[in-house]
């Protein structure tokens, strides 16, 4: 099946999610049996921002949550540049040659439909995308960071439910979108190029602290010298940062993605680690932390919603925004005011 | 007056607030002819936890608010030993001996009355606490981020009806509080040692992206060579930022708070850059955001406490979160369900 085929099934198969009711007891079983197609169309109708689609969707999460197989999500970010594609395809084909299960999700608030810069083109991962045991969804139309959360998340407990085994969210350094990746998954690994010059960049954005192990992609040919350099670097960097509390130390390693060199070693690394953490108890807290902050957070965004949904409370503000302006209130009573319109004299 | 007598007043007054009740008009009057006793109550008023006290306050920050004078709000941070206090204290003094009347303000989160680690002692700067044109706020007990940001933003309010021109907000490198402080100043200046080896801390937190000026502080004796060293480090890291959108380049610039030489060029430097932002409009404009997100911040922590204070939701979460943990409901349907208890069907 070429790229251009799938595209068009799924524009159908997201066109039917929105006009014909879903069973949704029966997409869950072929979810289950891992079925590529029923994954396709429940992530799409987590996607869909249709009231009736939303509730299915959950229902359909729910039932995903209890059959959830065991995963190891791993977040994968880079700059532009750095051969994610590559590494994403070497990793994935070494996995799957190894009889695991892959899927490919991707974190790109910056992307929509047609202007996607990331897992957009199926023909970057070519071999991939046509491996039984490798499941790719591009990252979904523009949307904010707190709908590409719920999505991405949702979408990681379905391809579990579906058997998969790795699930690898990839991401590109927009904005806040390497935090929410790391947000999500039990293993962050950020790509790097030797001699680029950006060693400060990952300091200076934060992601640096967040990595468990740092790859340098591209390490061959006459890279080499320039590859002993920065893992020195890099090595340097990362002991800038107090010890973390599941006692892992962050590594620095190196990999061809062209001659598939090194890949085995990223893959015994994330298995050290996932061994360590699982027996100090740290892999399983870490799940349950990040379960219980995804719920504060959908609790806070829901309750703005709600309060700004209403009409009134839309005029109310723009009012204390221009009262704000003209200095004829301080912006604690201007809130408080708003606030008491629901919540009564209390607020 | 000692220390000592001075912190046994403030006791006195503290009190007093909370069992009598307060002539906010008078007491608004007393602040607006500048007297430093009234402006203490005031922010009393402002600290004070109780429901009557808090719109007490809330009255005198609004009628503060209009009367409030031209000033410049000025945020000043950095480690622990690189000597903040000296440095304020000889910047005050300068500021006050060119005919500027002085408050300083501290931002602390980790402090309390009794374990204050910034400003907590007047001692440290006996000649500007003495000064009549200074007036000198240690920083609130304890408390949360949100709650310290909230008594600091009136504050300054108070402060500038009081007539004080310059307001200098100090603050130590603890969690968010830099970019906190950050929020509620017109310029950001971050002190630094040269020869700390530090140069790369204050990118790795952010602090140098937020930073109008870098002052080398103790630029004196033998250290001459490594503050050459130390400007040019600094101004390589600070190239490392795009341009900002007020056309201002931050600078890099050396001091002797004991010596008190390169204090007239901070002063200058700090003049420039209002003289720049007044005339591009981003002065008034900053401000302007800093009231709005004021404003929004004030909203979304009013509606989550209103929320949360219900003992119902209380226990509800509880039961949630026990839910989410056993893998019984997805994070989502869980929020959706709390959400719903008070906003109904439509959650």
């Amino acid at each position: 099946m070429t790229k251009r085929n799938t595209s068009f099934h799924k524009y159908k198969s997201r066109q039917k999610a929105r006009t014909v009711p879903i069973d949704i007891d029966r997409l869950f079983h072929k979810v289950l049996e891992g079925d590529k197609a029923a994954l396709a169309q429940g992530i799409t109708l987590i996607e869909s921002t249709l009231k009736h689609d939303l509730l299915q969707g959950e229902e359909l999460v729910t039932k995903c949550l209890k059959a959830a197989h065991q995963s190891i999500r791993i977040g994968i970010t880079g700059v532009p540049g750095v051969g994610k594609s590559t590494f994403i395809e070497a990793f994935g084909s070494f996995l799957t040659a190894s009889g695991k299960k892959v899927a490919v999700l991707a974190v790109d608030p910056s992307s929509s439909i047609t202007k996607g810069s990331i897992l957009g083109d199926k023909t970057r991962m070519e071999r991939l995308s046509r491996d039984p045991n490798a499941f790719i969804r591009p990252s979904p139309a523009q949307d904010s960071l707190g709908g590409v959360a719920r999505r991405t998340r949702e979408s990681i407990l379905l391809c579990e439910a579906a058997g998969y085994e790795v699930i690898l969210v990839e991401t590109v350094g927009v904005g806040q979108s390497e935090t929410l990746v790391h947000s999500m998954v039990d293993f962050f690994l950020l790509l790097k190029l030797a001699g680029a010059g950006d060693e400060l960049q990952g300091v200076k954005r934060g992601i640096m602290e967040m990595a468990d192990a740092v790859v340098i992609n591209k390490a061959d040919g006459e890279n080499l010298n320039a590859v002993k350099y920065a893992m020195t670097e890099f090595q340097r960097a990362l002991h800038l940062y107090p010890p973390k509390t599941n006692t892992w130390m962050p590594k620095v390693l190196r990999c061809s993605s062209l001659h598939q060199t090194g890949i085995d070693t990223v893959w015994q690394t994330i298995q050290n680690f996932i061994e360590l953490t699982t027996n100090n108890g740290h892999f399983e807290s870490n799940r349950d932390v990040q379960y219980k902050n995804w719920f504060t957070q959908t609790v806070d965004d829901l309750l703005q919603r709600h309060f700004f949904e209403e009409k009134t409370i839309q005029l109310a503000m723009q009012q204390q925004l221009q009262k704000i302006t003209a200095k004829e209130v301080s912006p604690v009573t201007a809130a408080r005011e708003l606030v008491g319109m629901i919540y009564g004299g209390n607020a």
